[in-house]
């Protein structure tokens, strides 16, 4: 399957922002300051929602957790999750504290709890996501597969389904996460064949910036690739803000959402006669926060430059201490190298957005 | 496929470093230097070397640079392989003074000049790489197709090594890169079921550190977890040695080579109460170069926490400003949060390699 052509899933409405269906692949993130902390949490959800998030998740450890989403909530502009692990109860006091959607771990919810927990769901029109985790898969299961393996993340999904399925609940995304980045897939790939509710895709647990760059793009951008997954959350270990690049770099990379621009740099090599790299870090950095989707192609020599700066929005094909300044595929004029960025920058911020 | 079972291609011997059949997949790298500055390509390859670099190529734009290969080849300890573009006698003179193989570019190099190279590497018992790039595709069929599509990309390939093969050359391996990854997936997923001849894989002018994490790790992991690939190189804009750790954690990321400590470490979130950024960044550091493979829990909280640190050789599942210490799936003991690195280190010196 080609990422054009993405898997059908039902569409569900989170807190107004659709997910599955037609609806475009939602980004997503997760606080990491203390929610019961409302001035933190909601500053960091703005510089989420800034970056481009478009639903945030915040953990709720405990009671007073729960009722500081109230506040939250009226002060962010995006739908908010609340992550419930061990007690019920605490669902159940964020969604009567405007929770839009509450992620449940079957692996530590009893069958009991989930059901009280759909019960008020199902009333009050919110999303349930069952998010499987190998790091806390119900025992029962684990331990007949032999560890938290693809085929036992797949049970207890397909287990947790029914059992909101029975009470007559559909508002359902669905998450196999586990750290391992071929286990994720195989999870995803093999639960994606048997139900069609939305997927929330993510590699847990990635690690650091880099390291998560690496799992996550594999994990997800291999499913996305085959047209698996309605939502996204990439993890960074620390803030969470940098995740919401790696997201849409993520999907920008498969053409399935275009925000924001993407950069072709040659890695040069001893043919290149101006200082590419300085370049590259020089434009990415002016244009971080550009949602506008653009095509820059920033080329070191003769061998590639012209082809890859003709299939660019707008490129250079360096020279010795010089460059062509290439729009849409024609040459404009020879620049000197001193003027590389201030004429890149001039000429980006002059073109219509596509 | 699962990333265990790989594509049997043929097997090649490149300056003694095997590609294809059952070797491992090579991690290989170019030069950021000029050439014929001895010095300073001598030192970039041995840290390509020091960080696990495998085999290189260096630009031969003139016959200084072809000539100055002899020295710099007897000043490494890893195979060289020239890149040429443009004039195949530049090819010959790199083989006669000692590069181990040429990469040609059928998009700038006649099939008379090819035929020349192919010559005196078949004598010299010399690899070739055919290296299709997006960029510089023959401009005949890059017309044809319209652009310079995967099916363009894999025509010229295939038009390429039949020109090789017609002259009974067979130690072949074969690169299909367009700055692309769709494209670059799917060309590469095209002529792998149409040859065997090893394929080096590559997303072409990727862009700066994280960009290229993010699209290499899609394109070439994407392939690799299909069992497609038996070298690759990731692209990075400026110095390369970046490259060759992206490289090891693209192949540990699926379990195909272990290489370098697995840091597993949680998002953090509401319910954290050590400061994990914190150590996942001070541990990471800290074993920056070393190569024993090792997998590394660092984990916030009690959710996933003893779930990931059972399955890891060593781990924290933190607590208030303390933590579990987990090594091979067993409790250890408590430990304050200040001894948390040097604790971790120096259970992990102590740790053989597995």
């Amino acid at each position: 399957m080609s990422p054009g052509s993405r898997r059908k899933t039902k569409s569900i409405d989170l807190g107004g922002v659709r997910i599955g269906g037609n609806a475009p692949v939602v980004v997503q993130s997760m606080t990491s300051c203390d929610t019961r902390d409302v001035k933190a949490t909601v500053g960091q959800i703005r510089r989420l929602e800034e970056a481009g998030c478009e639903m945030v998740r915040v953990a709720v450890p405990d009671e007073a957790a729960a009722v500081a989403i109230h506040e939250i909530c009226s002060r962010i502009h995006i739908p908010l999750i609340a992550d419930i692990h061990f007690r019920h109860q605490l669902a159940l006091l964020a969604m009567s504290h405007g929770a839009d959607g509450i992620r449940i771990n079957p692996g530590n919810v009893s069958p009991e709890g989930i059901r009280k927990i759909v019960g008020i769901a199902k009333t009050s029109r919110k999303v349930i996501r069952i998010g499987i985790n190998a790091g806390s898969l119900e025992k029962e299961i684990s331990v007949r597969h032999g560890g938290p393996t693809a085929a036992a993340l797949v049970e207890s999904a397909l287990k947790n389904i029914r059992i909101l399925e029975e009470m007559g609940f559909d508002a359902i995304k669905l998450s196999l996460k586990s750290s391992d980045v071929s286990t994720t897939i195989e999870a995803y790939r093999t639960v994606s064949a048997q139900t069609d509710y939305p997927l929330h895709l993510g590699v847990t647990e990635a690690g650091t910036l880099i390291q998560s760059a690496i799992k996550s793009a594999i994990g997800i951008g291999t499913l996305l690739y085959d047209g698996i997954g309605d939502t996204i959350r990439v993890s960074v270990t620390g803030d969470p803000v940098p995740e919401i690049g790696l997201a849409y770099g993520i999907l920008r990379a498969l053409n399935i959402r275009q925000v924001g621009p993407d950069i072709i740099s040659c890695p040069t090599c001893g043919r290149c006669e101006i200082d590419l790299a300085d370049l590259a870090v020089r434009v990415e950095a002016e244009l971080r926060g550009m949602k506008k989707p653009i095509k820059i192609a920033l080329m070191g020599c003769v061998v590639n430059g012209p082809g890859e700066a003709a299939e660019a929005d707008i490129g250079i094909a360096g020279g010795k201490g010089a460059g062509m300044l290439f729009k849409k595929g024609k040459v404009i004029r020879k620049i000197r190298e001193a003027e590389f960025v201030s004429v890149l920058l001039e000429e980006i911020r002059k073109m219509e957005p596509m």
